[in-house]
């Protein structure tokens, strides 16, 4: 790494704890291996002084954005002065910038890596069906992010049915030409399936959803970022299907933070590369 | 520089402006090479900012201390529960830390990095006479240590009459037996001769005090650190006087910053050689 002085932009990642942190590891070699002059830096910031942290971290001359994990992600939305439509359908925010004004921006970026990640594999995602199976936070932002990317049909799933209404209306407010089924985990004739819950974490659980009834053309995306090949992707794959592991949603959701915090842009190939920690 | 983590240890250099900040670049490669996973990040708090932002920043989960600078040393007193007699005389802290129970301790280590410089060189201060031209921040702060130290007789002078009342009033209550001489400028049968003023910064700036009556065998210390060699410090070497220059101060106050940090300890010349800016 190279050295950090007075003029280098500091990329405050926000959560608590920190000992899991993954960012500092993945966007820090890749700085230093473009010259760029920027630091990601792990602030273990507690609920309890999140609300009064946020506003001053702000004010620090030399902050040029915030990486926002758990447990801030959506106490995030209520404490900025904008927030993008995906991070107001999720619920919730993992990045933050300061404008030139000094008014805070919010936005959502785990379902945009999820979603450049299955159009840089050649699925296309316009005016298609997509199934998300789980949405909790990140089946909430992969689902917003589906429906900014022009789906025709959502399906969603969760055994929270208040929670996976509440997410169907923020959809349909911002959407209304979205057509959306509740209630659904039937994978059959679904063009993208997805889960988004964390079955698969854990030996021994069950599978998300019934992978025989998926369309061995579908392209099937995971969250779980356990081990790469879950036992859901293993089945899927069995099948015939093109998929996408949990890490890639990880590396390519980077490349729209850093587009977001105005940084040079990168691929998630670029970032897999000089990332110095091992998944 | 070594990989940031979730684990590494943050020592947060408080200022503003950032821009001239010299820490980061001193004590981040002495911390890689001596393999200690710390980092000191500059953060930019305006003066409006500081005392809302201080008390936050130490509630961070993964904060250990934080490095004091312009325009906070004077109000960092004020913000913090325990501040050291010595910070107390200074009426300036230059570093804060936090205790196990969250209580916030301030200390002020200019003035130590000076007395362990004059030490190290072989001038004993214990019963000796000093004199401090210069008591705004970093005379105080010398005077202070100074005092600290045992000298038998500290004499002040400065134009600005009220604060060097000040300054001589708080030495008075924390060293009741010390000889303290007001307004006196007279190098003449001094052991330590001190310019604690910014004379020396500017070409063309007037001697601090008369180099002629400086006695030879006496040990002559600077805080301009603008040249190694300062016209003061030449023409009192000239007179065959041993001497400090002004960086010295510097690099002799880390030491004692990474023992108040709890780090392990350091000489300033092992922090000199792996400092990645040039004086």
């Amino acid at each position: 790494m190279p050295q950090i002085t007075g003029r280098t932009a500091l990329v405050a990642h926000l959560g608590f704890p920190t000992e899991s942190f993954k960012a500092p590891m993945i966007y820090n070699p890749w700085f230093a291996a473009r010259g760029i002059d920027a630091v990601v830096v792990p602030m273990g910031v507690r609920a309890e002084d999140y609300p009064a942290f946020l506003p001053l971290v702000f004010r620090l001359s030399n902050i040029c954005g915030a990486l926002v994990t758990m447990p801030h992600k959506v106490t995030t939305v209520g404490l900025v002065d904008h927030v993008t439509p995906t991070a107001a359908i999720a619920g919730a925010a993992n990045a933050v910038r300061v404008e030139a004004d000094g008014r805070l921006t919010a936005d959502q970026f785990d379902g945009e890596g999820f979603v450049r990640g299955v159009l840089r594999k050649g699925q296309p995602i316009e005016g298609r069906r997509a199934l998300v199976v789980g949405c909790g936070g990140v089946g909430s932002a992969i689902a917003a992010s589906l429906a900014r990317a022009g789906v025709a049909e959502l399906a969603l799933h969760d055994p929270n049915t208040a929670g996976m209404e509440g997410l169907a209306g923020r959809l349909a407010q911002h959407y209304p030409a979205l057509r959306l089924v509740l209630g659904h985990k039937d994978p059959a004739g679904f063009d993208v399936v997805v889960n988004a819950t964390p079955l698969g974490m854990q030996p021994g659980d069950p599978l998300p959803m019934e992978v025989d009834r998926i369309d061995p053309a579908a392209f099937v995306g995971e969250v779980v970022m356990k081990s790469e090949m879950t036992p859901f992707l293993r089945a899927a794959a069995a099948r015939g299907c093109r998929y996408q592991v949990g890490t890639d949603m990880l590396f390519e959701m980077i490349p729209a933070y850093l587009e977001f915090f105005g940084f040079p842009t990168a691929t998630a190939d670029e970032l897999r590369q000089t990332a110095q920690i091992a998944y």
